[in-house]
């Protein structure tokens, strides 16, 4: 299995995805590709120890920046590293794509490049949130700002093969995001998609609201992409908020450090709960391939688990299981 | 200033109600009203010292619960405490009502009884937030699931009005709550928002995300009711969350407990951060007259902070305000 790496992407690239690369070709049975400038990873892959043979380098010149327009991005700058790793996935010359940068260029390029499985009306971002009973699936977390109520059934059905094949859920339940358990709850689309999510192949648990997300109480959360990114930013604000509180409350003299010491485990149980990194990234699904935006401020570990994430949906075609959830194709793609 | 209290809503009614209620009379210079079952209002009062010429007792028969379709028990429960309290503010009874019981009931009865202001298209339900840079107000909070531009102008309107005068800030800040910075980005909704809340006679700021929640990057966030109730809830969740896990973490065991008496200044700290008690209920801006809804799970701190903050909003004659903020009243009222 070839793994294609956008080496020039994220906050502390291409040191991250460098290193997470060479970890990944000692680790785990693939090979990986590094897109991005030749000389810059060379150096940086030379801090590393790795199997030569599993570590290839694909020059590309351009880098799209995180202030750039993405779709004019993407359209304009052929030989930046997102778009040469989204033409190779598409040509064959690797099995999954792993991104850390500008989302919109991941999503523009996995959309345009890549391409669309046909019958997905609109290919989703999912990001996978912690909770106290563990990962659980947000999508669309940011693709599609404007929803119709068949989106939201087709995040449900990509949502629950997701959860199935890569986290190993084996009935993962749905929520529809509202503002009420309720049928009758919530806006005109949530209303008009939840009979058609009742009628769809999924675990249909109702509605669920904001306070679910961090308790858990579905697998899989559907809703538009406007609601879902800004619960996904909501949540990741007030986890950093969180977290330097923390920081400050256990580092602030002395006797806050033997604190830190005495609740030490209740402490690293709390963080690990609240950590993101081991999830990997947030999978584009509805394309015809694996493509995985890992986060901008992605450290090795979290590039790591985007990488075994990208793994696991190859080895679990779940692309293919995706294609083949559609009954009724050609109907879909007349709506568009 | 006569100010009414539910005194049946809430999880902890009567109890809650009554002790604020109580507290308000000794505290502030205020006469309350207490609505509902008066024997049970009778046998709580008695737990508390007050002077008694500034409690009143009025009878209600019924009680709304949460359960209830608020519109519809708005409308067939006349005799409930909700409608009663609505029904006193309105024929000037009292100066402001606040009420702990169902959201959706105290909604319906400031709309439909005490009344829309002649002007604002839709009245918003304003839920006061914490942040790193203090308390900040998020609107709707749930009371217009759809919404269109023009009700996210006025709630930018409504919302600074409120900071300015409950809070003292001079100038609030007011950012639309949307995806990415620029303003191109986001929803059909809030592009159609932007360049009105432009227009308008407030501190714009432009776009803001779900992480400026809790960075405090606006006093003022505007959004749809949809939008809203789940960044509050999901905000509510993360909060509990956070809550239980630093518990568990300074009680289970003496070393745990050591690390708390340790860290007690910062986690002091901490906890007031994230505590919303200091901070009152949420306000229903656009009704002709002051209505609190309290959180359902206030305890007897946060019920007395809803007083103060009722108090303040007559003092500062926000009702009045508001109406003043109308240039073109007729105008708008034609758009509805």
């Amino acid at each position: 299995m070839k793994i294609i790496i956008d080496a020039m992407g994220g906050d502390n690239a291409p040191r991250v995805p460098v290193e997470a690369a060479a970890r990944a070709a000692c680790e785990l049975d693939v090979n990986i590709v590094l897109v991005g400038k030749r000389d810059i990873i060379q150096s940086e892959l030379k801090r590393h120890k790795y199997p030569a043979g599993r570590v290839e380098i694909i020059n590309a010149d351009e880098v799209i920046t995180n202030h750039e327009e993405p779709a004019k991005a993407v359209k304009r700058k052929r030989n930046s590293s997102i778009v040469i790793a989204a033409r190779m996935l598409k040509s064959g010359d690797g099995d999954a794509m792993l991104s850390m940068g500008n989302t919109g260029a991941v999503l523009a390029a996995g959309t345009l490049i890549v391409g669309r499985i046909r019958g997905i009306i609109r290919p989703a971002l999912a990001a996978v949130l912690p909770s106290k009973t563990g990962p659980k699936l947000l999508l669309d977390a940011g693709a599609n700002a404007n929803c119709k109520p068949e989106n939201l059934v087709q995040f449900a059905v990509m949502g629950s093969l997701y959860m199935k094949n890569i986290m190993g859920i084996s009935d993962p339940s749905v929520g529809l995001m509202s503002i009420g358990e309720e049928e009758g709850k919530g806006n005109n689309l949530t209303k008009a998609a939840y009979p058609l999510i009742k009628a769809a192949p999924v675990n249909f648990i109702g509605n669920i609201e904001g306070r679910d997300v961090m308790e858990g109480t579905a697998d899989v959360m559907t809703c538009d992409g406007f609601v879902g990114n800004v619960i996904l930013k909501a949540i990741e604000g007030m986890g950093s908020f969180v977290s330097g509180a923390l920081k400050s409350m256990f580092t602030n003299g002395i006797a806050a450090k033997i604190g830190a010491i005495c609740v030490m485990k209740g402490l690293d149980k709390f963080k690990s709960e609240i950590d993101y990194r081991e999830y990997g990234g947030a999978p584009l699904l509805g394309v015809k391939g694996t493509v995985i935006k890992g986060h901008g401020s992605s450290d090795a570990k979290a590039a790591f688990s985007a990488i075994v994430q990208a793994k696991k949906a190859v080895e679990t075609d779940l692309t293919e299981k995706i294609k083949n959830s559609l009954p009724d194709t050609d109907a879909k793609e007349d709506m568009e």
